[in-house]
């Protein structure tokens, strides 16, 4: 075991020498493969639902998860950014990079963000190795999203109070080859979520039990 | 117990209902208190080499930890920043959102950054709760941090190749009432780490037996 032979005694009670806590320590501790799930979808389409839902699941399978979405983003790390097209690329960068500080802590790293634009998520996605990206598409077409409109969004970019909103006066780029794409029509929230839960047990992320009833 | 009186059953195994993971689920599953471990200090003082010492006995302990430092830091999330005051105050305040949320994870975050100004502290200090912040001066006399001089910095601000090093060109605020004061002359490494490791058992964060000939 390659964590065991880093250290100079077998003893497992032993502290090592001139060996500093790594990311491999870290996993062996929380036993699971750390990685960002990464959802993307229109206003409205039930990322937040989703990810919480998920979060919830895994919480339930004694992993170690952390959700980062605009509550505790927008509001913190990033209060200094606003929607300006260089804004909007530094949000998601600041997103990855964070991502990233979880993964290497070892944490499963749930983000929920419209992230509409391909080059964006690739930022993000360049940030980690290739295993540790699962872009997770929220499919939920823009009528069913726009009736809903929780926030009262849609409302306002239709009467223009709100400028390049995604849907309607600004693109949402699909994800063509997500890990995971979910058509939200197809299924109850709680199918959507161990959708995403048993792409994990499935790939070794975590330990489970699939769903197969899915 | 608050935790499970949120669950619609209390059968532990039921998936609770209308409530997201929050914090205080976290908390539970990880078993210990989160919080920021601040170490300040001179460059060369030992931060790093202490804040490293104090995760390996953590990890000993089975506690969940992560430590943000200039390697992860500023080649990452604040590889925009440079080094003007403006930048250096960005540099910080990111620093204390980015521990916020792994506060919020449920984990014990470390940072060992020079951190000089009090100003720059109290920002960090000011996002979480009071007892979430728990600050580590790393006093080391100025010439023995000069005479180690590791990356050869103290010689080039001598010189004057580096403008508003700290301690040489520009000041060091020391903290007036640490958390935990650590006079580095007067212990190893290993008794300067198992200092923080007490303070956080006899406070309540892990659980641990104190050693008691430090």
């Amino acid at each position: 075991m390659s964590l065991i032979s880093k250290k100079h005694e077998t003893d497992e009670n032993i502290i090592w020498h001139n060996q500093n806590v790594t990311k491999e320590y870290r996993i062996k501790l929380l036993t699971q493969k750390p990685c960002i799930i990464w959802f993307t979808g229109l206003s409205g389409s039930g990322k937040s639902t989703i990810a919480n839902a998920v979060e919830k699941k895994l919480y339930e399978l004694n992993c170690k998860t952390y959700l980062l979405d605009g509550d505790n983003v927008r509001h913190g790390l990033n209060k200094d950014l606003g929607f300006s097209e260089l804004d909007r690329i530094e949000n998601i960068r600041r997103i990855g990079e964070v991502s990233k500080l979880f993964i290497d802590s070892g944490l499963i790293v749930l983000t929920a963000f419209i992230s509409p634009f391909k080059s964006d998520r690739q930022i993000a996605k360049s940030l980690v190795k290739y295993d540790e990206f699962i872009e997770v598409f929220i499919d939920t077409p823009l009528e069913i999203c726009e009736s809903r409109d929780p926030k009262g969004l849609y409302k306002k970019a239709r009467d223009g109070a709100i400028k390049n909103f995604t849907g309607i006066s600004s693109p949402y780029e699909e994800p063509k080859e997500p890990q995971i794409h979910i058509k939200t029509d197809k299924y109850s929230i709680d199918g959507c979520s161990q959708l995403v839960v048993d792409y994990l047990i499935k790939h070794g992320y975590i330990k489970g039990d699939i769903d197969y009833a899915i």
